[in-house]
């Protein structure tokens, strides 16, 4: 096993991914932008390095600095994260020829499926379904008009090289095309250096739902069930659980498949989740590979006992998954809500200020994946997530009423900071979400009501 | 089901009940002494009634101030929790007696069981095995002389009305025993008001290994698997985990047997524990049965996915158990640390003074139980737990690693207050602990050395 290893993130995941090396006996080394030099993570991790000002550009997103900082400190590999670098093919190659181990899959893996237009394709090859769209990026406006004739409205674009819910928008009248395909292809450039965008047929009213799957380098791959995040808002996931309400066996079992299908197809290494749409009628379709540890990994640790980033320390050193797919029996159901500073009434615009009170809900069940301390302020320059509260019961029902209690403990005060936790609770209480019948539109119906 | 109930405890346990309580829907009255004004169970529950002066005895030992907090606020039935009046058949008299229901056992049965000295008597009559030492109090000291005579030396004199490891002394020599004698029944009068005792045989280098049981008033009853609890100092738990490590698949199957046998034998009702002494050759010994939810039971909960005091707060209103014995199907392994404010290196004697610095552990498999919070001051008046740590994993090498984990993110600081943290974590990492060799004698030997 690694006797170091470098965590190329910040906020709670860096702390999360501190967590399990301590317990698997490896030496941690954080890095931090100014911004966050009182954060937890600089205490726990048993070196913590400087890497530079709180713009993302200069600090964690700056391979150079980071792979520096890796060299100085002797950790022999980077865990990445989510976000930032985690899924950069370019920064997984600088860590190969720097002679550290990228903790996630290979670079080659990483380009192929990191474009999402390439994956589509890759993943169509391999048999599983996708919605109609054609299998490659158009680079014009005249190429998207003819590729949208054949695709149907409405239907959405997106940036070939877009994730965490940004560079996408759905298109539903023609004659809004050029100027939605122009605004994607901006963003796709400004946030993710990439202009390239593809389109897709889109379904209204579908479910976002998602199956986990861990492989090794020696052939081993298990799927560990499926995730519902189907509420949304500006396609983030506010609200995450397992398993997926509402889903027939029979369908589940197809997605597992499907997504074990996939890691065969493409030489897979590590922690991935493959993101589908499922319809009211069971149809499912493929929509992109995340090639790393996700947010809301903690509902699938809490119904399976498996600790994800454990497997994947395991496996980027070598070793074989410690599990076979007969030892994934998950049990109960396990629901995560996003605490973010944001206000919901105002489009979920970020909130800051200094957080003066700050208490976690514990107890029975319970488990809180947080950065947050009282007196740290809340700023724009990174995502505005505070906490992730996890709750596990025994089935569906009690897992809501123990979120439920879970947040009306939770209190997170401070002039100017707001957060989802007000909205999160009317979500648990709407009628379609008690139901498990609600849709990745939820949100936004909400919202528009209020 | 209960619309309100009325929690009569404080500190952890009063939150941990009121977390349960509004999960299930029901409305929570916590009472508080002047010296717990503060505490977070004040601000959770749905009511808060002040009912005297720090002083136990005129607060959470004050029957009538409680059973008036109840009728004030509509509270149909009373949660004990443990110690205070938990297992004080006169209180739960008075509680019938006002209309009330209190959350435990049966008046009659808690008599006959918290009577240590009779439910040694009955469990005996019940088959269960029990070590030499007559089944009667001795009342004199020339009783005394005349029954370690029979029983062999070295022997233990308990209080029959002791609990949570006070009241009881061992005797090696036969000239110590009228001193000690005169000991354990004024230890008896002043803190249980009740000087009776009695004798038995005393087991060196046993472990203290106890059964979890629910029973409901249809019949229902199930065991929730054991509970090892050796780790302890003057006879108070420090280390609690399960399953109990070394014990053979055949012993820990008899030790349930004999717990389901006891219920079964006095008419049980509620959560109980049954507590045994297990020699290294698998010889077990009945001690005693803890009438009421006990400090350790997260454990439990970690294993088998059973929220205890839910299943407490259903059988007394009257409801089935929600589980058989084929529901109890335990899971990995789950230790849990008692942080209290105590100095290991001077006999464990409590610390005092105000807490500046609190920091919880957070993450994957790992619950805190506590009502500490930065600002509160650590006082004299009651208990010196101020948290328990929890963790699972999926064996107990690895949870062992997890707690150790979590322990070092834990931080509780302040001028005056030291606590057992330190010794904790050289517990954890002692090779008999490792090895899971360690008897009841643990402790003793570790502090003896330093």
């Amino acid at each position: 096993m690694f006797s170091t290893v470098l965590i190329a993130n910040r906020g709670e995941i860096a702390l999360r991914i501190a967590r399990t090396c301590r317990e698997l006996g490896i030496r941690t080394v954080a890095v931090y932008s100014t911004a966050d030099q009182d954060a937890p993570v600089v205490r726990f991790a048993d070196e913590a390095v400087h890497i530079g000002p709180a713009a993302p550009r200069r600090s964690y997103l700056n391979a150079a600095a980071i792979v520096e900082a890796a060299r100085k400190t002797g950790a022999e590999a980077i865990h990445p994260g989510y976000g930032f670098l985690s899924e950069d093919p370019d920064f997984a190659e600088i860590c190969a020829a720097e002679g550290l181990t990228f903790i996630g899959p290979p670079p080659a893996v990483l380009a192929r499926l990191g474009d999402k237009a390439r994956a589509r394709e890759v993943m169509a090859d391999a048999g599983l379904p996708v919605l109609p769209g054609g299998n490659r990026t158009v680079d014009t406006v005249a190429e998207a008009v003819e590729r949208a004739s054949s695709v149907g409205f409405p239907l959405i674009i997106k940036a070939a090289a877009g994730g965490g819910g940004r560079g996408m928008a759905v298109v539903r009248e023609p004659h809004d095309l050029p100027r939605i395909y122009a605004e994607v292809r901006a963003t796709g450039q400004a946030v993710f250096g990439d202009s390239r965008v593809y389109l897709e047929r889109y379904l209204d009213g579908a479910r976002h739902v998602e199956v986990q799957v861990l492989a090794d380098s020696h052939g081993g791959v298990v799927h560990l069930g499926e995730r519902d995040c189907s509420v949304q808002r500006r396609r983030q996931k506010l609200v995450e659980e397992t398993p997926a309400p509402g889903l027939a066996p029979k369908t589940a079992a197809s997605l597992h498949e499907a997504a074990v299908r996939g890691v065969r197809a493409t030489g897979y290494v590590g922690a991935g989740t493959f993101e589908f749409l499922v319809t009211g009628d069971g149809e499912f379709y493929f929509m992109e590979i995340n090639c790393r540890i996700q947010v809301e990994h903690p509902v699938t640790e809490m119904v399976t006992g498996v600790d994800l980033i454990g497997e994947q320390l395991r496996v980027a050193a070598g070793y074989p998954l410690t599990l076979t797919q007969a030892d994934v029996q998950p049990r109960g159901a396990s629901i995560e809500c996003r605490v973010n500073a944001e206000d919901p009434r105002r489009g979920f615009l970020p909130t800051a200020g200094t957080v003066t009170t700050f208490r976690a809900p514990g107890g029975p069940f319970t488990r809180v994946d947080t950065h947050l301390e009282a007196g740290q302020r809340v700023t724009a320059d990174y995502d505005p997530m505070l906490a992730k509260v996890v709750v596990w019961a025994q089935d569906r029902r009690q897992a809501i009423a123990r979120m439920q209690r879970a947040l009306s403990e939770l209190a997170v005060e401070g002039p100017g900071v707001q957060t989802t936790v007000p909205f999160l609770t009317e979500v648990l209480a709407h009628p379609r979400f008690l139901d498990g019948k609600h849709t990745t539109t939820l949100v936004d119906e909400m919202t528009a009501q209020a």
